[in-house]
């Protein structure tokens, strides 16, 4: 069942210790959509500029993204630039230039209100909220956030949350939006602030899905070389939200298969991992189902016991 | 079967979040030997002073640890302090008394050679090495390093290792020993050092095996509070190498059901995380085999799909 994606396209600008990209298609928006794109048909919901290339809007046609929703504005399309450390467990971004997307207010095209799901990438949360308003049919609604609107912008995104069913978030986020540096702790902390399910990221070590009842856990997959890190949370939740649209999952009224989640979170693994494998976007060239679900009883043999 | 079990017997100070101990049990041998002795008949062999209390080797004694090795020097017991972080992630060492310690040399009491199994705790790769050579029908041996040796007994650490069917190492010092910043390929670089079987401990994070064929990897378990982590890594060593005696596993000239091992891993990772419960040796004043056998299935709950 279709998803509509809401969040940012961009070009980045990525150095690792295994090379440099001067301007590479980038954006959570992108890579949550191709990484679910191999699960549901999707939609996305963006503002790129007038220097938007023919080759990146082909690729996502390519995924057969749905580009309705890809509004072109004058200017140039929002641009990110980083550097990695050594180990790649940190970054330092080098610049942000918002360009189009500063005034980005999210328009729904025709016939989106009645799609079921819906993935919020991390924008500001009014905007989240806004969109989420107009849909009318939803099944599930989540999303993503980041530290700058936990700190700033704190009340707006607990309105904005109260409504979702589920946040994804990583672990560090996660400490700050509960107040709680024990994760199974800040976990219900934010089961309270209104989903019913929260998914927290945590990089290389894997993820966890906390709910009332469950919790799930799973370790990262283990790559023999990381290219580049960029995108890999937004491929978890491509991932993620991407098995639960296929299934039909329904989060918000119907009666859950807590394996149905556990399954959804070891896709997001799987896809997360693959994007490590090249930089930016470049896996998602050549990546096939077939290789996904491989992978993914790659996950069952080496964590079964 | 029966496990020898060599390393340090020391009294410790520990200051967490949650309090502070001036003078509480521990030591590598005292943790790894409590942990394993829920599986396997355990007989320790290492060197208090004339200040060891009653009270201590009495707690040894009530799990039934075999104290015949357990020699007391003149002189004052290994001493150690350190002071955690506020997310207990990071440790300072405050003092470190090798008082007794300084002279150990490993004495095997009459019998102790014809042991199946051997566990090195963290010392000296020659005097680790010179156990070994006094054990007679060995099923397995191996053990536990740190920097320390990697960095300044290289050669010797390096000429230990070779005849360990197994290593059990951090991440950190794993990544230092094979010079090798991706821990899958360093897992490869030590597998051609000597050991079969390779298990890396990234202590929340859980831990990973490694052997030709195989890999197998757990994540940490999610603890409520984390009291003390003193020990934690220790109480895994004591949890995989007592699960594989109990099993009687011949990792030396036997056939390996490499579920074993996954289980073993899961063990260890069981022990470990009740060893945080409490503040020193504590948490197993009171355990049980039943808890741990509970937890071992509450690890399979949260890690199945």
């Amino acid at each position: 069942m279709s998803l509509v994606v809401v969040g940012s396209v961009a070009y980045d600008a990525i150095e690792t210790p295994y090379g440099k990209r001067d301007r590479t298609l980038g954006g959570a928006c992108t890579y949550i959509a191709l990484s679910a794109s191999y699960f549901s048909p999707v939609n996305i919901v963006a503002v790129v500029g007038d220097d938007f290339a023919d080759e990146d809007r082909e690729l996502l046609a390519s995924r057969k993204i749905g580009l309705e929703g890809l509004e072109q504005a004058p200017g140039k399309t929002f641009f990110w630039s980083g550097v990695y450390s050594a180990d790649m467990n940190d970054r330092t971004t080098l610049r942000t230039d918002l360009n189009v997307f500063a005034d980005f207010s999210p328009k729904l095209p025709p016939g989106y209100a009645e799609h079921p799901y819906l993935l919020l990438g991390n924008i500001q949360p009014e905007l989240q909220a806004q969109v989420q308003r107009q849909m009318k049919q939803l099944r599930f609604a989540g999303g993503d956030t980041m530290n700058y609107w936990i700190q700033s912008f704190r009340e707006e995104l607990l309105a904005t949350i109260r409504n979702w069913d589920f946040l994804l978030i990583n672990d560090s986020e996660a400490r700050m939006l509960a107040g709680e540096n024990n994760l199974r702790k800040a976990a219900q902390k934010i089961l309270n602030m209104g989903p019913n399910t929260v998914v927290i990221k945590r990089g290389e070590y894997g993820a966890m899905l906390f709910r009332r009842d469950t919790l799930f856990i799973v370790p990262g997959y283990l790559l023999e070389e990381v290219y580049d890190p960029t995108g890999a949370g937004d491929c978890f939740a491509g991932g993620f939200v991407g098995y639960l649209s296929e299934i039909g999952c329904d989060l918000r009224n119907g009666s859950i298969d807590t394996n149905d989640l556990h399954r959804a979170v070891i896709y997001g693994s799987v896809m997360g991992s693959f994007c490590c494998e090249q930089f930016g976007v470049d896996r998602f060239r050549t990546l096939t189902r077939k290789e996904i679900d491989q992978r993914f009883e790659e996950f069952r043999r080496f964590t079964a016991f």
